[in-house]
């Protein structure tokens, strides 16, 4: 496979421009310098190797300012492609994109994850093979694999560190392993934050913004992007908002945590308390021996949205629960938008966006500074896998990251070491 | 005054040279070119330089390692200063430190911000006046004010969001005000992110680490560091954590929240359990008519150190509150350190840690993946306005952003401009 030209020496520089032409999706080598603060020359140098290395095309010219029209340049979304793999305890989705971060390909299936991950990962793989068949894509243009899944992990070991999906995941090396299988660079991430980054490589949110990812499928999980990069922490085990407190008399949950707003917002609990409500478990024709409660939320939230009352207000208490959970990270990350992706948010997603935006509105400490804006995720349902997906492009294109052939990842840098000048 | 000669150019090679020796205390051009990644022949001309601006002195041999032994630099304490003003309800603390961090000058006074602004600016002018003139410090190595005080704020136009001290105080231009009092850029910043980057330059935390800071005096703010620098989030206002919400169906704060931090385990609340306890009010002669709730506060601290049951009862009730709002921000920001600071952690700090380390202990989502430890600061009592004069230090010196001279802070510059090369 390719192992990056693009990294051949000034890798900020080299990434900074091509992040600056992704996001303008068209623009002109004046309009770059503009953009990047680099002179006219290393623009002119660096768009050469970027041609040359065939990432970047030129694309027409844009319209006149008085002198001659200027020549636009743009992505080559042929150039390379990547792979994004959500591992879900229900469901396993597998997408391949371009460079432009467009979804080329798509499968999901069921029931891989209840296996062991010994014989799970094959199988994995065997879709991935599948899939790029299918797709027609050059083996040699893919740089690689971002798998994502439950935190907590081990992002730099490739390692899940929770006994999810079952016991035999826990410690286990899925991204080295699926590395091997594919003969392709895996890394290994945290769902919430792959779905988060999304957003960005999709242009769905102001470059230099603060936002939050709340990313609910059969769990609830949660990114921060700063300014275009995936906040990290100290293990890249941020943000999990499944398992922040809203209540200090709560229940204990399995997390070791008490009143976790998984069990009180999540789609088990909605799931639970409709089974509870005899008239509209009835209505719905829920099945309460159902192993995927995914589909039973689904009916409620499309009765919620039909204007059930009894739906309705479980699916409203959920949001308010999301709201103020919203209101605790946007306190702490000081956030400009909070996006809502993942599956569970696709049927009642405008219940869940309107009652979220109003605790925001009615809660938030610094709403006197700014306000924060609740939207929908433009990846939706497949955010996770798509963000997988991205976070490899994002890792090898623009952050100068290379992946190492054995999936495991390089330890970081020395803070500063390459950016000195 | 001096204006930095320090940023003539290669601002990012200057501070991270100068960062790396603050943090070293002493250090060998070697050992600096293997700490920064850069060449030899970069470190020895920005040494050069750094020592030509009296930054930077020479200090003796190291140990040889086979060879010559090596000479070793360090920052020259005396050629640089700043002062750290905060403000808060009760109390107005000013401390004049020098390069290396080290309190050169403080005092201490009450009731100025119970004052309208336009009042009791001119009065902290006088005594920093008066402070800079008793520790005879030539004015012209003065580097800034940091002013530090309750969020939320608009950092860059230097003002306050919030009616505390008192109504007049609300959007009342207080950096610029003192700058212009002063002759001296001033700026403006959050007590608690103060607070948390004062331990970074006093070199109380691993440099690379991402630590919280939980400041409380008569409320409870917070601020996150990251690799040495304050987490800002959109606009500055982030972690506030008094106003996280620990209990969804608690009463409504001030705020706008419900269930606010604040209001179950901060000092005013403590006080007025105690007042509520006739044995322990009785016992510790308590004033219900005290206007400073911190000096009642400190009584039953006290009492709680030296056995007092009902003392004791109450202030493991507001650590236990503490810890709770501990686990959430250490779950979101992935920390691997909580410091305490401020004057309500001096008398009871010792309960408060071992309390607030029992609950992350328990109840954090990855302490399968590393350990989360509670720390007192090392700038106890004083540690905001310790803090806002190490924000001025950092800001001019090693993250070389100039602070203007009206006290209104830059535009941030755009992303990445001036680190690509």
């Amino acid at each position: 496979m390719v192992r990056s030209p693009v990294w051949a020496g000034r890798p900020k520089t080299r990434g900074l421009v091509l992040d600056v032409i992704r996001a303008a999706r068209s623009i002109s080598r004046v309009e770059l310098a503009a953009a990047t603060g680099l002179t006219g020359a290393t623009i002119s140098e660096v768009v050469r190797e970027l041609i040359g290395d065939g990432l970047v095309v030129e694309a027409g010219r844009g319209a006149s300012t008085g002198g001659k029209p200027r020549t636009l340049v743009q992505l080559n979304p042929v150039a390379r492609y990547s792979v994004g793999v959500q591992l879900e305890r229900n469901a396993c989705v597998i997408v391949v994109v371009d460079l432009a971060g467009r979804q080329v390909a798509r499968t999901s299936f069921r029931g891989v994850a209840s296996l062991p991950p010994d014989q799970a990962l094959p199988l994995v793989a065997a879709q991935v093979e599948a899939l790029l068949t299918t797709a027609a894509v050059d083996r040699d243009k893919v740089l690689g694999v971002g798998l994502v899944s439950y935190g907590p992990q081990d992002r730099h070991a490739g390692v899940l560190l929770t006994p999810q999906p079952t016991e035999e995941w826990y410690d286990y090396p899925v991204a080295p392993r699926l590395a091997e299988q594919l003969g392709l660079p895996v890394l290994l991430d945290n769902d919430a934050a792959a779905a988060a980054i999304g957003e960005y490589w999709m242009g769905a949110v102001e470059p230099h913004s603060t936002y939050g990812c709340i990313y609910m499928a059969t769990g609830i999980g949660g990114g921060v992007v700063v300014a275009g990069e995936v906040y990290r922490g100290s293990s890249s085990n941020s943000a999990e908002i499944g398992h922040i407190s809203i209540d200090v008399h709560g229940e204990e949950c399995s997390c070791g945590n008490v009143g976790c707003l998984e069990n009180y917002a999540g789609p088990s609990t909605v799931v639970r308390q409709a089974l509870a409500t005899p008239g509209l478990a009835r209505r719905l024709a829920l099945d309460p021996a159902a192993d995927d409660f995914l589909t039973e939320f689904a009916r409620i939230a499309a009765a919620a949205n039909t204007g059930d009352p009894e739906a309705r207000e479980l699916i409203e208490r959920s949001a308010r629960y999301l709201g103020h959970a919203a209101v605790t990270v946007a306190v702490l990350f000081d956030l400009d938008v909070v996006v809502l992706a993942g599956p569970s948010f696709v049927v009642a997603g405008s219940i869940y966006q309107s009652v979220i935006q109003q605790e925001l509105d009615r809660r938030l400490f610094a709403r006197r500074a700014h306000p924060v804006r609740v939207v929908p995720s433009v990846n939706g349902s497949d955010a996770a896998a798509m963000g997988g997906a991205v976070l490899v492009l994002q890792s090898e294109l623009t952050l100068g990251r290379s992946l190492p052939e054995d999936g495991a990842r390089p330890a970081p840098a020395v803070a500063g070491a390459d950016e000195a000048s």
